[in-house]
């Protein structure tokens, strides 16, 4: 259900009968953090205890999380967990005293990134890394606009919200911002995804250019999780890319969502499409649950807007960030957890693609690594889009305690994001629940 | 030394002698974090480990922390420490689920709050919370007009970094952004500050109206603490604060400098002036070293933003955040650091102001609790700013492991700001260092 801020999957009062204790915290919210605050599902959940992938509600019931990407290595790694207790001890402050920890991370994660991209800024939320990209590329390109697809999420600051149509219709644009549909492979009218993605960057180019804007960047989330989870075919950013660049603006890379090996073909999202970006941001998995974020980039880039503006984040890159930040990026890489996404992630859209024959509304399934979306239609002919159904199985999956939730435009698009440590037994136990949930809701 | 960033105690390089690890370390930060990084001092500092009101080098030399707000309550406090470590090996997800530490934390922090706040809103940062703020305040009034004091710092991102005029000229305020003088102690000119400043706040009113530009809020830092520190006479913000809201325009205290009981007669700094603010934002200290902050307000204010535009911020208010908050509240009131903040800081008051009679270049010693600023002058007749003589007292005291910073839009006034924990024997060590530093430098 989409409600009057446009959130799919949010918790609306009514929708069903609640539990007392649920009733008792829903009415605490309202009273001391008041009404800006929203709840997932028809009947909310409370969770008390994590780990691995799964969470537990005050009477001890496990939820399986296939949904929650900060803890993107499970839920309290004992790594993360060390790591942030041993720091928290030992030093806490910031990038204004030298401390090696950040030195190390920075140079650990420069080394995943593609030649060019040569330093890294520490922030502290995904929605800070936007905001500072953002700035970054006003200065570098002299220009203001800024070009999005239409159901992107990017963030929460006032800046970024401006640039983030799925907050919905009360939180309007900036008009220097233009939107362009999503790179839908599954309603694409010629079949060229890459190429009708990229005719849309450049007629919002020239209408920026009409209005006296100059583009200043093109912004997207590497996996179009908010559009619908689109993946592929892999190469189809690459058109996209090169025409804010001749339009003389820069191409932002938000891997916010599909960063740190969540697509399982590589570390970052974009590299799946063979592009490198001016400037990489990323947020949430960075520290599997502690607040550390950054943006990467090209030197060239930053070099004017460091010289003449500097940039201090007080908890961006403290010491526990970066130790936190190493924990993870350490896990991903001796674990195997790109690997993992990759095959658990191929093990569990082939699950969920063989439900397809037994469920019609079943439209669509696509995705990479660990991120999948899966398409709910009333008419697989006409394809045409079931929200109402959509919100019936993610509340009926949550009834069968398995955590997903729902995106794009039209909120029809199951959004199915579990840990990279995500096993083949846990992909058996979210099909089995789907494909009884479906059979329910049909 | 002011740079060209107009950072004050920036290091410059080849400003001072430097051993060979400390230039190895800056060099590998230009490389791996690029321009826009700042370090403090001409001979930066490399800590390892902090505990209390020390932080300690990688040879193990000790430095006094009169500086670092953020580990108010003692670096690595050990109830901090426990309830992070613990949390984060529990749960650490976000406010789209129920959690009971968000309601306990809020309730208990707006018990602090005069009545009439409210609500509670989690952010991850001081940035964050003022960002908010001026969504919630351009929703309410309809407005777009900010009003600050002339050398204000509200934070990063762009929106706050548009009327952050301590950023320096690089960063340009924005259209709708208007600067008053501060609420000038030491040169006022009648002698009545607190109608000085509304006299200010009124004229930058009138010129926002005049330019078509409907104010939306005055925003002040309750200790003014990059306009020099200025703490009294108590009540001087009453006429700005009516000023404002005649003007349909609403009063944001930013306690991220003054909040949490730093100015030691309140846990909030504008209660000393007598005024209830329509939002109150916080952050630094608000959880030691843990990223953490927020916004309280009255619900009339936030009511139709709420309903609107809905606020979600993911790590803000997520399970770890809350617990770290509630241990630092739970330490400033069993530990009795408001008490503490007030006779430690007036015993250290009366040190520096002991000095006075010695040294001829402190023209005036002011502040509350543990905030203090003593303003270096060339002439004490004509108050003639010394930011050259700041500066060598600011690097003298670290060379003597003393660690202070500097501000004031002359740069020219010592910024003391040690943690609420301090004793009088470290309050004696500071000054006799004080003492020992002016002796040289004059």
């Amino acid at each position: 259900m989409v409600t009057d801020t446009g959130m799919v999957n949010a918790f609306v009062e009514g929708a069903a009968e609640l539990d007392a204790a649920t009733a008792a915290m829903i009415a605490d919210r309202k009273k001391l953090l008041g009404p800006a605050y929203r709840l997932f599902y028809q009947r909310p959940v409370h969770f008390v205890r994590g780990e691995g992938a799964w969470l537990y509600d005050p009477e001890g019931n496990a939820y399986l999380d296939a949904y929650n990407n900060v803890t993107s290595i499970g839920h309290c790694h004992p790594k993360v967990v060390e790591a942030v207790s041993r720091q928290m001890a030992t030093l806490t402050t910031n990038t204004r005293y030298l401390h090696d920890s950040v030195l190390r991370y920075a140079d650990r994660l420069l080394a995943t990134m593609p030649e060019g991209i040569g330093h890294f800024m520490f922030t502290c939320t995904g929605s800070d890394a936007n905001d500072l990209a953002v700035r970054i590329a006003q200065s570098y390109t002299g220009g203001q606009g800024i070009i999005v697809t239409e159901t992107a999420y990017h963030g929460i600051t006032q800046t970024v919200a401006a640039f983030s149509p799925s907050l919905g219709e009360n939180v309007p644009l900036g008009a220097h911002v233009r939107t362009v549909p999503a790179p839908d492979s599954y309603r694409s009218a010629t079949g060229d995804v890459g190429a009708e993605f990229a005719a849309g960057v450049q007629a919002a180019i020239r209408d920026l250019q009409r209005h006296g804007i100059k583009p200043a960047l093109f912004i997207c989330d590497g996996i179009f999780s908010s559009d619908g989870v689109f993946d592929g075919p892999a190469g189809f950013l690459k058109g996209a890319v090169e025409a804010i660049r001749v339009a003389g603006g820069i191409y932002i890379a938000d891997e916010v969502q599909s960063g740190f090996g969540r697509t399982g073909d590589a570390m970052w999202g974009f590299q799946r499409h063979g592009v490198v970006p001016d400037l990489v941001t990323m947020g949430k998995p960075m520290g599997n649950g502690y607040p550390v974020a950054g943006v990467a980039g090209r030197p060239e880039v930053l070099a004017e807007f460091g010289r003449k503006a500097r940039y201090f984040n007080t908890f961006g890159g403290n010491a526990v960030a970066a130790e936190a930040a190493m924990a993870v990026l350490e896990a991903i890489q001796s674990e195997g957890l790109v690997e993992n996404a990759r095959e658990t992630g191929r093990y569990l859209k082939d699950g969920i693609q063989a439900l397809a024959s037994l469920h019609p509304c079943i439209g669509d399934v696509r995705g990479a690594g660990l991120f999948l979306g899966v398409e709910i239609v009333s008419d697989r002919v006409a394809k045409t889009p079931d929200a109402a159904m959509t919100t019936r199985i993610v509340n009926g999956l949550r009834d069968e305690r398995v955590l997903i939730s729902a995106c794009a435009k039209a909120a029809n698009v199951l959004k199915i994001r579990p840990p990279l440590i995500f096993t083949r037994d846990q992909a058996d136990i979210l099909v089995e629940r789907l494909d009884r949930v479906l059979s329910r809701c049909a």
